[in-house]
């Protein structure tokens, strides 16, 4: 016995020990995840502080309504129905003003068309006598139900009224439903609108007054950006090409580059922000019926150059690249062609931002296609003879070929950019600093 | 008088002939929008019938839940609370499986933890006394709006629980500030749950028993359709291409191509597919842990093969082709290449619809490959020489340069849905139709 105990201790030790270590283990695991999700948070209120301020107002919103609660007055006379303007609040308040305000007035709209045309239900169903109207308000809830939740898959309505068509079933079903008494219905649609209407004007108020975020200034910022990162990537593209051949593989270079990968997929937000800022007021240097179009249109030729650029990225990662000898032949002017059409989509975004026309723009677009011109004329130029050897050439021609599309993707966003600044009444400022003009001055 | 009235009564009559005209243009213009918009809905029902069937879903179960309203003895004991089963279903009840599972399994769980944490609240704020009860419910609406608010910015929270937040915030906003005595509340939580549950529950077991539409399914099917677009255009791009250098060009055959477009901005969509069959259970051939992140890898590589395609569909629009002559050279290796990916990839994409192992697909990689290689030494070889114009071979060979980059994105796809073969247990079918590997025989 003694024996066995004395062999049972250590066991059990072990095991206690073991589970301990286990339990320390996992804690040290929640630990660390709880560690990694706070960081998380500080990084996205660090990348975007509104988010902070947006998280404030929401609270603030919600606060400010539920006093229809502590407020006896104002509780008297609305009861219950209170709930509403606190529903409306959690569900209406949206990150920028332009979706708070479609929200707000979608649900406005929907649930005053759904209030009448529920009354008017009721009313018929009341006519066919007791033991009909279930079943009269039945097929009325199913049929509004049933062309509502369809109507939502029209890509059109989506964009705009999903949300409205959303609050019009519930309302629809809701007080067509509710069986009281027609007085009693009439005060409930009119306390219903009533306090949405309140929930709503909060909801807006708040989103305008207090450090208002405008979907329209974010869309804009964001094709002036997006720009930018094609522009940073075509400034470095020629020295990172070129450079490797000379000093073998430079990864730093490249992953700076790596920007203008979020371009690629951008066309979703896109979308959502000018859906947004359709709504929005006038605001700033924008207007409320702003070209948002013109803007869509900026981003998607904005796009195929980018979609062009992922394929030049791919040569900058290449196994197979052309002997030194052959790029040094097209360097010059292929780093011209990449470094100002760069330079031309930079200043393109940064006359998007400030709102002046694009001269200086248009003065690299001018040299990139000159570049273009040189390319052309080396190319067919018998510079080329001692080299029987296509296979050193393709990788060169390909690039060569696709900064070429990359040149004209640049005018056409150029030419769009310029279309804008017509619309918009872009400032004339005259470039001040015209480096490449001064030999001919 | 006589003779003003005369000259008055034309002008008269044609202002009202001239009204007439605009409001039947006007009528017209609303016929037409009217007419256009029920096409579209058409339309919307023909591409997809089991949008017809959700909004017919979505009617049944609004119209089953609303009998709490209409069966006597079902209200008597939910009362107004019923309207919660209401509400949950028009927010609840989505197009797919997943979207509907997540949306109430959010909503259930968000009630039950509001309701929990409100419930603590309340009677925190109890004890404080009639004055400050107010003051500290505002806060803590304020703070778990705040933070709950501020968490729904965080990429993976809003993937999966965004709708579940929204709920926790509302539930605990309107538990919280009710203001009712506490034996109250607790039925208040309790009731709410059980008609949120009720109508969760509706939404589950019609979304699952009618007619169902999986998201998990729809996933697999967009990621190998998208695969199959590619392939069509790669088969038909090398006839298109070389054709053109003969007959002029054929706008007819590259409109055919052009399906792969939507394959550039199907991201978003993979993802929210993904995040929805997350949620759903095992059905047909999907198991409840199913790889959906090896199908997002497949549809990145696919996506990625997409920019290469809109670059080759740069060049059958190009305005500068090179000569037919320079052309022929590489005709047949650069078909072969292009066919022989548009077939691998329509294989790939057959493999995973039929879910068998892709035996046939690698066959044409192979072939690919090979005729990579044959290009490779068709490029070094001495058959350039008379070619010192190197600006009309630019062209062609980017369009090669092109098409190996291709190949190589077409082996990357093959080699993950290899991957997705392994991991599922594909069936294994020696392919019956080997017309390439005949000759052998």
């Amino acid at each position: 016995m003694d024996l066995e105990c004395g062999s049972q201790e250590p066991v059990k030790q072990g095991l206690l020990a073991r589970g301990w270590l286990k339990i320390k283990a996992l804690s040290n695991n929640v630990k660390a995840e709880v560690f990694e999700f706070f960081r998380t948070l500080r990084k996205l209120g660090q990348d975007d502080p509104r988010r902070v301020v947006h998280s404030l107002k929401a609270g603030l919103a919600l606060t400010l309504v539920s006093l229809f609660y502590y407020y006896q007055p104002l509780y008297d006379s609305f009861g219950v129905s209170a709930m509403w303007a606190v529903i409306t609040v959690v569900v209406v308040f949206e990150f920028s003003v332009g979706a708070t305000l479609g929200k707000g007035v979608n649900r406005g709209l929907a649930t005053l068309l759904a209030g009448a045309l529920a009354i008017g239900a009721h009313q018929l169903a009341n006519l066919t006598g007791r033991i009909c109207e279930p079943v009269v308000l039945g097929f009325f809830v199913f049929l509004q139900a049933a062309i509502s939740t369809f109507a939502r898959f029209c890509p059109k309505i989506k964009a705009r009224y999903d949300y409205g068509l959303l609050v019009f079933i519930l309302t629809f079903s809701l007080i067509s439903i509710s069986g009281f008494r027609d007085d009693e219905i009439l005060e409930l649609v009119h306390k219903r609108l009533l306090t949405v209407l309140i929930g709503g004007s909060t909801c807006v108020i708040i989103s305008v007054l207090l450090f208002p975020v405008w979907a329209g200034q974010d869309l804009h910022n964001l094709i002036a950006s997006n720009m930018e990162k094609l522009g940073i990537f075509l400034e470095g593209f020629g020295d990172e090409y070129f450079k490797m051949s000379e000093d073998g593989e430079s990864k730093e270079g490249i992953s700076l580059l790596q920007g203008y990968k979020s371009v690629l997929n951008s066309k979703n937000n896109e979308e959502a922000l000018a859906n947004f800022a359709r709504w929005e007021p006038r605001h700033g240097r924008f207007q409320f019926r702003h070209p948002w179009k013109q803007y869509l249109k900026i981003g998607a030729l904005t796009r195929q150059c980018a979609y062009r650029i992922e394929s030049l990225n791919g040569h900058l990662h290449a196994d197979i690249q052309a002997k030194p000898e052959i790029r040094s032949k097209i360097q010059s002017t292929c780093t011209e062609m990449s470094m100002e059409s760069g330079e031309a989509l930079k200043e393109l975004s940064m006359a998007i931002k400030t709102m002046v026309k694009p001269f200086a723009a248009d003065i690299h677009i001018e040299h990139s296609k000159s570049a273009v011109k040189n390319l052309n004329s080396l190319l067919k130029s018998g510079l080329w003879d001692d080299e029987p050897n296509l296979l050193e050439v393709v990788p060169v021609a390909t690039v060569a070929s696709l900064l070429i599309d990359v040149v004209s993707c640049t005018a056409n966003i150029a030419e769009s950019v310029h279309e804008l600044a017509t619309m918009l009444n872009f400032e004339t400022v005259e470039p001040t600093v015209l480096r490449e003009t001064e030999p001919e001055i």
